[in-house]
């Protein structure tokens, strides 16, 4: 099979180029390791900045997202004893939507035949080759079968672990890393959440984040430690817990219901540098990583997904060439911003079990400051609803 | 000798708090361990909030200060290749002045005579005494003879190493500290200023700092392991380390000179609460050390001083006693929050030793999101020209 793009990974990074490209005429197929059913199990992140919104809608596929996404203006720090609310809405003009990561992923997913988007599900050991020329090729396993996808360009979008990244040679690129020293315990239940509005916690117990999927599923998180057993968090000490760290105004509203899912997740920031090798271009977790204190990690993607797109629909509508060229710088520049804000925040609500009664004041301070300060509160406010593109 | 207030220590904080207390009525005394002459030949910061050259303005002893001091509507960040410009005056509607610590406790010094404050200097062995009661007093030796003040209350202006803090009793406090694993190795020149503003570079070799005491003094630092010896750095060698940290512009206009005084002096940041302990109240240094990094030592000092004398006044003026009660968590209120921008800026310009790659990066993306964002402009502008008090 040859085609312009060979995509690899059909998350909402690889479908959401995908229908871009298509949309601009340019020819393309995704290649997918695992099913749709795996593929929509996963759950991540919820909160869109308006360029993932914006991007949804360009391609028409907006219906449900403004059905059934809720729309926030603004979020809160907490410290154990009051909510620090940050008005996005006035500080920049614009909101983010609550819309599971999950749902973004069904209705780029369900589009996809109408739009004539070829998905590859199911695909094994999927492997990049020729990355260094004009014809890479990607080939894996489909049904038993050996296939090759030619094209004249490869977008990585197949995630942390994924093989793109790992077919760039060693010595081209840079790596840097940041493992936190905890990870989330995350539980969704199908129970309307505490407050309408994000809440992110910084107690002397350890960090709590309530967040939502829609007005009748929540999502909520606490730091633990590494070693820390799944088995050992019973969904009552979850939620007693939980009402704790995130202080008695939020837990008097906090209705608890069974888990849906629970688990816990490693945190880590991470970015390799370049993020395009000949004629491999990585997107979102392919390329970096961010924790996932401030929702940045799909946001990121879909950025990363509008510059890649606007570079290969130069290259192949208007012969330019630089597009290309200049992908990773671009996408890097905002990439490096975010994991900024990113690592911030994720500093500033946590406790490290390396810290001191001085860092622990100087979390305090800064919370006492944004509370007191317009600038402070405007200068977040940006980050999260979304720097410009 | 009996008093209302005694003050210990004649620095910039002591004879601050000296001549407003008695420009309202309030008598008191101030009792220095040195002489006048080593008082003046400590070296200190320069650059003055608005608050500081309120409160000399509000003494009537601005008048060299507004002769000769610098009003400067801003101030650099560096990154070795360019300059962020931070424009205090255009976020803030207000500037600082650059104007030594020593011209400012020189003017208060000159004018203590006409003014009717009683400066003690030359006083040894000084000791607190009764601070838990309400006559608490002051016991020295002067001229080989005994001497004790008996006041209503004590200041404690006598910085880190001075008595005053450690008078209460052990237990009763709570300390704060964070000591950095590097110094600021200082020269000051008879030059002029390589830049009409302040210049805070981190360049990959180091932290680098232009600042200046007039028109025709300079004063320079670069950061220094704190093994190294001064005797290592000869003149020549230091202004080739400031020309290569400090970037190409700066060091185009920067004029070299043999140092007047060059020394290394560590870092700390340091806080002890609470700032009261019965008749004892205790100002700047002696309660709170920050790092150089954005020069508010004596600014803080000032502030502390402004809300000590406000205390003690409303007390003998209108017999408020909540005044002094409500003095430490009035001034900790803001203390805390200039340790957290001169911890914030001294992390970010600074290299640690720890620090690896991922850090790194992260110091530069937050110069380059400090160089695109008015917000974070106006965030560090509100803090470098001083919190409203």
């Amino acid at each position: 099979m040859d085609t312009r793009v060979a995509i690899i990974g059909a998350g909402p990074a690889g479908l959401l180029l995908g229908h871009l490209l298509k949309a601009e005429g340019v020819d393309c197929v995704v290649i997918e390791r695992q099913t749709p059913d795996y593929v929509l199990s996963r759950i991540r992140a919820g909160v869109l900045e308006q360029i993932t919104v914006g991007l949804m809608e360009r391609l028409g596929l907006d219906a449900r997202l403004k059905a059934e996404g809720l729309v926030e203006e603004g979020f809160n720090l907490a410290d154990g004893e009051r909510l620090i609310r940050i008005d996005v809405a006035k500080f920049t003009g614009k909101t983010v939507t609550v819309y599971g990561q999950t749902e973004i992923t069904r209705d780029l997913m369900d589009a996809a035949p109408a739009r004539g988007l070829e998905v590859i599900y199911g695909a094994e050991d999927v492997a990049l080759h020729d990355i260094d020329s004009d014809a890479p090729s990607v080939t894996f396993r489909k049904d038993g079968r050996e296939a090759r996808v030619t094209a004249r360009f490869i977008a990585g979008c197949d995630g942390f672990h994924g093989p793109s990244r790992k077919a760039i040679p060693a010595g081209v690129g840079r790596e840097y890393e940041r493992v936190y020293p905890f990870g989330w315990l995350g539980i969704l239940a199908d129970v309307p959440p505490c407050n309408p509005e994000l809440i992110y916690a910084n107690h002397e117990r350890g960090f709590a984040l309530a967040s939502m999927r829609s007005h009748t599923r929540s999502r909520y998180y606490i730091d633990v430690p590494l070693t820390e057993k799944i088995e050992d968090w019973s969904d009552a000490r979850l939620w007693d817990e939980l009402a704790v760290r995130l202080g008695p105004e939020a837990a008097a509203n906090m209705t608890r219901g069974p888990s849906i899912e629970k688990s816990i997740a490693p945190l880590r920031s991470y970015v390799f540098e370049p993020m395009r090798h000949g004629s491999l271009l990585l997107c979102g977790d392919a390329a970096h990583i961010v924790p996932p204190t401030g929702a940045k990690g799909l946001n990121l993607a879909a950025s990363d997904v509008h510059y890649a797109a606007e570079a290969l629909t130069g290259c192949f509508r208007r012969s330019d060439n630089d597009a290309v060229a200049a992908y990773s710088a671009r996408a890097l520049a905002r990439v490096w911003k975010c994991e900024r804000f990113s690592w911030t925040l994720t500093k500033l609500m946590h406790r490290f079990p390396d810290d001191g009664p001085f860092e622990r004041a100087m979390q305090v301070a800064e919370l006492d400051y944004i509370a007191s300060s317009d600038a402070a509160q405007a200068s977040i406010a940006e980050n999260y609803v979304g720097l410009p593109v």
